[in-house]
């Protein structure tokens, strides 16, 4: 599947809602477990979008706009939720991320891209040069992936529970964590 | 995580609205593709869910209460779906997910289930005895298994247009493929 606009918009703008109708006023020992030492809660993983919302695919879409590969990105913190998230309640992260994601859709349309600005590029400081349309089309994988990781977090906690089942339940012998974004 | 009826419920409840949420007017290139020749594309999933209700949750769990380990259950046909979605759009497939899934739990309601019942034992084709409690916690996690593989499959149409940020996205790198139910 080519890399299309239209159709990387149309997933991120249903992410914030399909975590909305999942995890509002979901008991808290479903949203605030996690798979271990280290590892994320839901909690967590809205918190992490928020962040990302606002230090990572706008910022860095804008960069390369601007400054195209002569500005290297800002190396993104992934662990830049935790300080930002305290204090807050989940569905409170629920409104934030919808909100935030409305608006960098909205910084996004604005941007009025076609389709050659997909090969404008910027540099990633690991990667190097990186195109724009690889930026827009992880921000939506990157959703997925966080998606990918709640299902498994959550099943996470009836691993014991689902008894002889566990052996037929692919999530429960996922190996696919993100080591970062 | 004990298995709590209350919270498997939360969850069950909460699944056809996620699903709603994220796939409904999705372009078909991401509801219609799959991640190669024998796998699912988000219409099967859907399909399947809708399946598993006919013929394996309450169906199971009314088998447990009325005959214990004395029948055994039916083995699950997990390509059930395929004859009953064809011609139907996924709109339609996801409308009759919500309603199979309410007439379900209002059929686990009807059960009044008291703590102790979820020791009760069935008989598995595969696995001998297992507890209604089993059998319900894996309910829950069978709608999260396919959760898990439908952000994968979504991610993995977008494994090549990411180019390099492929090996921070996890989702990319999942082998957690169920492999029946």
């Amino acid at each position: 599947m080519r890399h299309d606009l239209s159709q990387t918009v149309a997933l991120l703008e249903r992410t914030p809602a399909a975590l909305n109708a999942l995890l509002r006023n979901l008991p808290d020992c479903w949203t605030l477990s996690n798979e271990g030492e280290g590892t994320w809660t839901a909690f967590d993983i809205v918190g992490h979008l928020i962040h990302a919302e606002h230090t990572d695919w706008i910022p860095r879409a804008a960069m390369i706009l601007e400054h195209g590969e002569s500005q290297t990105f800002k190396p993104f913190n992934r662990e830049g939720q935790n300080e930002k998230s305290q204090g807050k309640s989940l569905p409170q992260l629920l409104d934030e991320f919808a909100a935030v994601r409305a608006e960098s859709l909205s910084r996004l349309r604005a941007m009025k891209l076609e389709p050659g600005d997909l090969d404008r590029r910027g540099r990633h400081p690991n990667f190097g040069p990186v195109t724009l349309g690889q930026l827009l089309a992880t921000w939506a994988a990157h959703d997925l992936t966080h998606l990918h990781q709640l299902s498994r977090l959550l099943a996470y906690q009836y691993r014991e529970a689902v008894g002889p089942w566990m052996v037929f339940l692919g999530v429960l012998q996922c190996n696919g964590h993100s080591s970062a974004a």
